[in-house]
């Protein structure tokens, strides 16, 4: 029984990074929130492939329902783009949507009684349509910068209708037009949402409730070697969690923490390699060692 | 009796930000850290000042030391800058060194009995000749992007000798040529610091010791006026705090919050005066509040 809905893109990314590169490999926010949210919960996925699409396997032999992918004519999504220095910033090169043009997501029987929805960055528009299928008593949102500049008021009904609302910290302060994290935090939480998250890259997490704020600071990783899917890994993971553990406010801070650990592990390979590597005790080792980092 | 020397620049700051303005403020490294570091010690300046300096009173009046601050015939140091909305970054209008050209400290015997020092950000080999004037136990020292471009060799001499090392994010990147922070901690650990302190403006603060890693956010302002100072602040109130608990690891945690404490307080209004304002019970309850947003 899928209990975790995921939509999102699922295609093939290209990134170069000042360490290295990966041409053609398996990614999109689906595919990494899928994955992430694997360890805790049984996912299932709803995008659209083309034909020349090989990666079922990836998600089956982790026991991910990709009966809500639609195999379709055409070419699958692909993603080019590159990192300085400063790994917080992906630079894109290319999008070729390909077969997400005209993409209209119908929900498998299967999904339709899934407790929970995590809506992966992609258009608002799908977003909304993927709720009105189902009845999910969770629902987490991401977006992105385009979407904000592109799509605002689809993007607000999203926030709405969202029991938790991720975004980065630079599109929380472009959507509110606020230098204030805070105030972005407060913003979220009026619209509608119990909790907005504010994901910070290397430098944490921020989590907002009505009753009070959250704090986590990044794992201080050596090397970060590609950072893309960091922040669907984040979401996927933290959308799981939930699931397991409820929505109370001790709840929500540990799902904050699991999923900053899985992605902790996500950018330290290309692609989703690390994240097909890793095992769940790997995940509560990093847990314990954040517990031992953040005590005072 | 002065437990604490504080070297550094005492000067007049003209600063611009987004939201306001101020004209010749008193500012500097060490009003910044002496004014901080007061809550917890006995600070005594050593700087040097024009005879059109009027601000002896600011640290009279908080039971600072100025014997160590020379009045000397010209001008004093003034610095003009402003912040753009991204307000970690200070961007410099201009230095006018002044009297600060050519000083030479010289330690009042009222001060080489202190069992520590803060050196405040400046030249070097500043820094160097006031460690030779005494024999603290705990040495605490700060630097800028300045000295790591011109005045490597005496930083590096200045590293090896100190207890504590702090630098901001983008300087720690620099001097060791690494994106990873958590790399640079260690490098300056292998300098023969005991514990490296790296400070990242609104992200908070990394502390590295050889035995572990700690970890605090930023204290999540609504309100950031004018950042000025802020790492002084810290750095001043930091070593204020461990001169009253020691250097243990619970003890340098400790005083990492304190000092984050007391600078998230002080960009909370231009210059100093939010700093001239709040009470011990004031730092104490943002302690606290540290507290409860950081626990899962």
């Amino acid at each position: 029984m899928v209990d975790l809905v995921v939509l999102g893109s699922v295609g093939y990314d290209s990134i170069k990074t000042p360490f290295g590169s990966a041409d053609n490999v398996l990614g999109g926010a689906a595919t990494y929130a899928s994955i992430a949210a694997s360890f805790f919960a049984k996912p299932g996925v709803v995008a659209v492939v083309g034909e020349d699409f090989s990666g079922m396997d990836k998600f089956l032999s982790r026991n991910i329902s990709t009966d809500g992918i639609k195999i379709v004519k055409g070419m699958t999504f692909r993603w080019s783009g590159y990192y300085e220095y400063d790994m917080n910033e992906a630079r894109t090169v290319e999008t070729q949507m390909n077969v997400f043009e005209g993409f209209s997501p119908a929900l498998p029987e299967s999904y339709k009684k899934a407790k929970s929805v995590f809506l992966g960055n992609i258009d608002p528009g799908l977003q909304l349509s993927v709720l009105k299928q189902m009845r999910p008593e969770l629902v987490v949102a991401d977006t992105m910068n385009y979407w904000i500049e592109n799509r605002r008021d689809a993007l607000f009904d999203v926030i709405k209708k969202s029991t938790i609302f991720l975004l980065n910290d630079g599109e929380a302060r472009q959507l509110f037009s606020t230098t204030s994290l805070a105030a972005a935090g407060k913003k979220i939480l009026s619209l509608g949402a119990k909790a907005a998250v504010i994901k910070k890259g290397e430098h944490g997490v921020l989590l907002f409730t009505d009753s009070s704020v959250f704090m986590l600071p990044g794992y201080p990783l050596e090397n970060v070697v590609d950072p893309t899917g960091a922040g669907d890994s984040f979401g996927g993971a933290l959308s799981g969690c939930l699931l397991k553990n409820g929505l109370s406010e001790q709840s929500l801070r540990k799902a904050v923490v699991y999923g900053s650990a899985v992605a902790s592990f996500s950018v330290e390979d290309f692609g989703t390699s690390n994240l097909e590597r890793i095992t769940m005790s790997d995940i509560e080792r990093r847990y314990r060692e954040f517990e031992a980092m953040i005590r005072f």
